[in-house]
């Protein structure tokens, strides 16, 4: 019988029930926050003089002993006992007999869980963090290597306007730099302590929480007893920020699946990071990337229960929110995974530098390049567009792209497209060069970029520690 | 290394890339499907000449034995091997060595991965109707059982109209009908067989698909190669009822939810179906009906990650749809466990009939019937309903309700409120009985509905299969 | 003031309030259907004798003038009336006076509301069948068209097997067969009627229900009085459906992007369906099909809407279902306009056979091919998988593919790989007409599946009648 | 012809992809900031010598001039010219010919919606701020004058523990506090700006990219021009953070709902903020309420449709992306017209405190207290709650609470019990006075959250402009 059901509830849970009821298998994954909050409580319970100096030294010792238990596999986790909060003081009772049960004084499993589960979303925050800026680190390092790779870039998935692949791989790396950014917001909004907070209207016992917060590295503790243990908007937050970033992965991973195809040719994975076929012996597959595109429906799933299971509840705590735990541990399982993944495959991949050159192609992405030449020589934008829209449309009916036409057919198109530099406007070469606005592909401007991001993530990776 | 990766790539995976692509931690759920799939498979090949008598019936008697084996534990999955399928290969290949080799003859993971899935699928949707069918069976018997309880009628959470506690429980059982008859579409549409699709092409071997369809029970082969190893609505259509049947369980988990309120006071669970506090002596707490409203969260979720999942998937097969087992597997679990609880929950209950019957008060929920009475006496029912919403407010201010009114008071509203039948009109015990309108909570009506519902759910039962 | 307020609260609402209650700008889409069902209810009113033959006359004629009042934009919606019930009462009231003021009898907005609904979904579902089997028969004229024009199958999108587009295109069409199936089930489960079941507890009024629920079409009246009013399952189970469906389409999507990239080159979309740019000139963009995408997104997010909203709603009807008409409103506009647009852009879009056919390459499509060649020669087929893995790895260091591997170096890999049908099996052209089996993409298999999908399609049309 | 398709694509649109092209009705939301973009880019224009002086100005007044049109609704929006910025933008040129050709100039719609979209985001979430703000300080202004109203707490919606009204009001300020720093930092996050990125690759113009961000009071311009094009994250942000918010305004929707009811009893809105029955002439629904929750789940589909349409999205800018409009859109009303209703119900709402009192019940609720004056007698807590618990299970049998048990019973239970002391731990209106623990419900504790509240929403008002 679980120290829960107490005197009030003396018989057991109907079996039906139980296969509802508990959630050790899951949520023993908060061994080491349980330990942690707790060994902050006692030291609590002493501090308020509810325990003896000895008392709290034996209770943290014990915990201790059980942190060693449970790390080296040899705690008995019993499903009777509900949940990993309940498993852990029923191991201390055992050990400490009647110190054990005092340790729950001034606590509730509501301050306890909600303690427990903010100080593992940190860690874990924390930890994606640290694995975001070794994938955004992979990027730069290819970036920096590809400096001088030309490609077009694509709007519609139709190529556009001339480009390089540093510029296309700083992109992706800064939608990595606010998806980090998301996660350090929501892991400062949620740095408050809710022990001491009780079931729900607090205890009567003056426990110092604002000494309780400091031990465990909280800014403070939560303001309000029942918002204490009844909320769970940081882990809407975490799962949002993780959707997102999962959404961000999956464009990554659509783009590695399309340049990896025989069509484009514009990558090649590692062998370490693709896989064959059951079928087919020729096969060699981008799983990484479409698996990577995979997860990120778990990761909007996963935020989407979360917001779900807090709809229309009353407060104060209620047990759906038991169900807060398996997707908030999935999602951070699976954006550390595709994150990994991602980072390996490609830092580990080969870029096609003459495929990617090739599809600069024979002048049409420099369309509006011409455009602009017009501009220059005093016409309307929207008219010159207009000229050059023309011209395309002759290029493709004669089979040829902008800078296979006669200067006869440009000049014919428009006095001022007789012009020898005119040519110039249509070399994707040069016309990716004199791209120099901020936040532009010429060759200066990507460089820069390069150096003030190798900056970022260098300061950044400092202030988000890797895991425990 | 994996029979996968073959010649092509004879290297193996990357560490980053085996925790994204190793699934037999997950998939081995199917190990039942996949041998039976196998053994239908290996028949196949027998009908085709491609293999011989003896060799079919040495490869149906291996796989026999790898089933038992599984079923006995014994079995040691190889995350090496990837996935249940390549363990189960690996193993038939250990013992039959180069017979072992052949089973793969004609047939691709994908078109055996997508025959495992919906066997399993069809096997769980069976079982997960038999569930409700046992949910709705305990509501109809205390629907009987509690055929005389009265209780008002609520919309926006305010009493309404008098009515019955059965005609409240039947009306969670209509839900329950439509759910089961959901799922018992989605299994009639599944039922198609992808073997013999192989990998996205067919394949060259002269298989007799529609033998094999039978042989595994499917009404016949799937028409389109491309489409059976691509598509998987039929999970996105299963989850997708799964998650309306959660939305239904969580509307009932949320009455159980109120209605043990100390306010409401209208139930009680049974000891064995509910929880107390870890620090508050006293509670006694509906956990279940909370934990069923939970778990409609999870079922919203793993209905949205399905169709997040398939969005955009360019066909044919892609890895991603790796990612559709963890969301189907969670989301039966989640229907299962919810529906056996509940039914344990409701059969166990106890229902407080003084409660029920004094939350009819005194005559403000007649007011629609003292409308009603007006109407018959000529009074245009607009007409009716100011004049009995100007005696409620009247009411209000005296502090009593409709039935509370003076007969001076009434006849002062209109002429024909001073006659002697308005006392019946206002009496929600007559009131109730005298809505004899087809689905209305008249005794009479209400007795009908129950005859029926337990004529339907026999026959329901018999064509839901429980679980193999 | 509106009718529903009536004595009881005799002021209007506050403004932040009416913002949020009122609802005419939005539902007013269901006029037709309201005026539909209180025809019906008139009916009612007269069979059970509350009103004589020549109210139910003059009831009949003043709806359907407003009816046409309504047509001609000539009614002027009046917020304050909160919503199309109250407004189009009113404009009964003002017409017909103390008769108007009789139509509500027995009747309550809720069972009102549903029944409108019901007949509104209806349609709606029957349109977008008519829409899905219009965009089928194109696919089914295409396949029909190009059935000569050969391509290779893709997996993980590299190229896998050989096969035909029109094998491609009859995958695309099989989805949307079990997508109409789908709303026809929903149909089939949706059409019984509300009517009758008043506010949530039936009505004292003797109202004939299976004789309304004829009037209307329906299949009879719904059982229970409080599921009547207070259920809206049927419009998660059609926004499920039709978010499974912009799933499918935004696949067909998906590939049409694709294959109009200039590195596929497969398909051009006419000019009709396609969008230029602002900026740059020479654009040709498929707009449609990403447009066909990001409505799948809008789908999903209906159907979540949907089941969002429900959950955990106590019975009976709640006002969070006023909620529950935007989002079906939308997603059958976003499924029909999506549907629309494929089918003209398919229709008249142009295949580039040459591009497809080059895509077959020089014998990599062919490697099952080869390896099950040697299965016919004996290998058992991971054996022959392995040999052939072995040398696409030699054909790709020589930057070749199988087929040009000299006849040296297949003897080399395997004795009977010098055998001159080796050529045969590494011929795509060759190979896909192989591919026999029953849903394979033989030229033979495929004619016989548009054969069958004519006839399914013809049937179906008849089936699902267009809009009124 | 819209000037998007030049002379590209001389024909227009088919009538199929003209409904699923054209935005205007939806996107006209943004003519406001489209004019403010557009006069920051003529000035830059001029900036960078493109265009002389004079004709900046032209241009800035043309704008202006067609900002007054649209204020005073005399433009009329031509679905053929596709969206806000085509409207305006021909406009313009119908005003000033020449010139009017001239804005477009190295500028894209790409980098020009993208700024619209950021600018109207900010100013819409400074928007919903100033509202929650408006919600909080009601709250705080009741909380402070419902100081002395006394309440249980619950868990499980079961009575917990004493506490008082004013501090569960303030738990639920508590959250909006969280939400309006979420948006916040969103707000801070998207505050870069896009103009000067061109339709993906930048300009050749040599655009001060930085003086323009500056002039539309961005932060800076963003740093890579393919993502300043093709990135959302922003709008998913917002729509996860309204989510958020969404599901807390439900939270309290829920509890207005309850405490509404006739058996809660605890508070009743004002008639403004309520609603009749069309049939039930004595109904005041707790609508606003209702409402406020139906609108969360419109919230989390908005939240939803946002992350499904952006995954897979290959970069740069796909059509897709028109769809982000109506939803955020969408999020934002229904997250105003919430918060303002709720501001409005809750500040004219009367809440009943001789029932709130009531619900404190007979001893029940000081469970706790009595387990923990046990542990002051030196007992284990888990002791104590074993004793107290057996004390309900009695006071249950006897049908009392724990205050109606006699002092022998008591004593019976454990000796200390006797002591006249525990009549006091047993009085819920001492022991809500005890919680004298920071975060707890002891009247000092609340009225200095209060003060504290106080202070925070009036520093943050200030910081959150309102609409401009």
């Amino acid at each position: 019988m679980s120290q829960a059901r107490g005197g009030r509830l003396p018989a057991g849970v109907a079996e039906a029930m139980e296969a509802l009821n508990t959630s050790v298998h899951i949520d023993q994954a908060l061994w080491r926050e349980d330990i942690q909050g707790s060994i902050a409580h006692a030291r609590g319970l002493v501090r308020a003089g509810i325990l003896s100096q000895a008392e709290g030294e034996q209770l943290v010792d014990g915990l201790g002993h059980i942190a060693q238990e449970i790390e080296q596999g040899r705690l008995a986790w019993d499903p009777k006992n509900e949940d990993v909060h309940m498993n852990i003081e029923a191991r201390l009772i055992t050990a400490l007999d009647g110190l054990g049960r005092k340790l729950h004084t001034g606590r509730s499993r509501n301050d306890q869980v909600a303690t427990d589960l903010r100080l593992w979303a940190r860690r874990k925050s924390q930890e994606a963090r640290g694995a975001i800026a070794e994938l955004a680190e992979v990027l730069v390092d290819v970036a920096e290597r590809e400096l001088d790779t030309l490609m077009p870039s694509y709007t519609h998935l139709q190529r556009a306007q001339p480009s390089r692949l540093s510029h296309h791989l700083m992109a992706w790396q800064e939608l990595l730099r606010r998806d980090a950014a998301r996660l350090a917001d929501a892991e400062r909004r949620l740095n408050e302590c809710p022990l001491g907070a009780g079931a729900v209207a607090g205890t009567g016992f003056l426990l110092d929480r604002h000494a309780t917060a400091a031990d465990l590295g909280f800014d403070g503790p939560m303001r309000n007893s029942l918002d204490a243990t009844a909320s769970r908007d940081f882990l809407m937050e975490l799962s949002s920020g993780l959707a997102i970033l999962g959404v961000h992965l999956s464009r990554i991973g659509e783009e590695i699946v399309l340049w990896s195809t025989q069509e484009f040719g514009f990558m090649a994975l590692s062998d370490g990071f693709s896989t064959s076929s059951s079928m087919m012996p020729q096969k060699k597959n981008p799983d990484v990337a479409e698996l990577v595109r995979g997860k990120s429906a778990v990761l909007v799933g996963c935020a989407t229960t979360l917001l779900v299971l807090e709809k229309s509840l009353a407060f104060g705590y209620g047990r759906d929110l038991q169900e807060d735990k398996r997707p908030i541990f999935d999602a951070f399982d699976a954006a550390l995974t595709s994150l990994r993944a991602l980072t390996g495959a490609i830092g580990t991949a080969r870029f096609d530098r003459d495929r990617l050159e090739g599809a600069l192609g024979g002048g049409h992405v420099c369309a509006t390049d011409l455009a602009d030449y017009l501009v220059l020589q005093g016409l309307p934008f929207r008219d010159a567009h207009h000229v050059v829209g023309d011209l395309v449309r002759q290029a493709e009916q004669a089979g040829v792209q902008l800078g296979g036409l006669s200067t006869e057919a440009l000049a014919a198109a428009h006095p001022s497209l007789s012009a020898p530099e005119v040519r110039d406007a249509l070399d994707p070469r040069r016309a990716v060069e004199r791209r120099l606005v901020f936040g532009g592909p010429a060759r200066e401007r990507v460089a820069e970029a390069i150096a003030e991001a190798r900056q970022h993530w260098a300061s950044r990776a400092q202030r988000a520690p890797g895991p425990v």
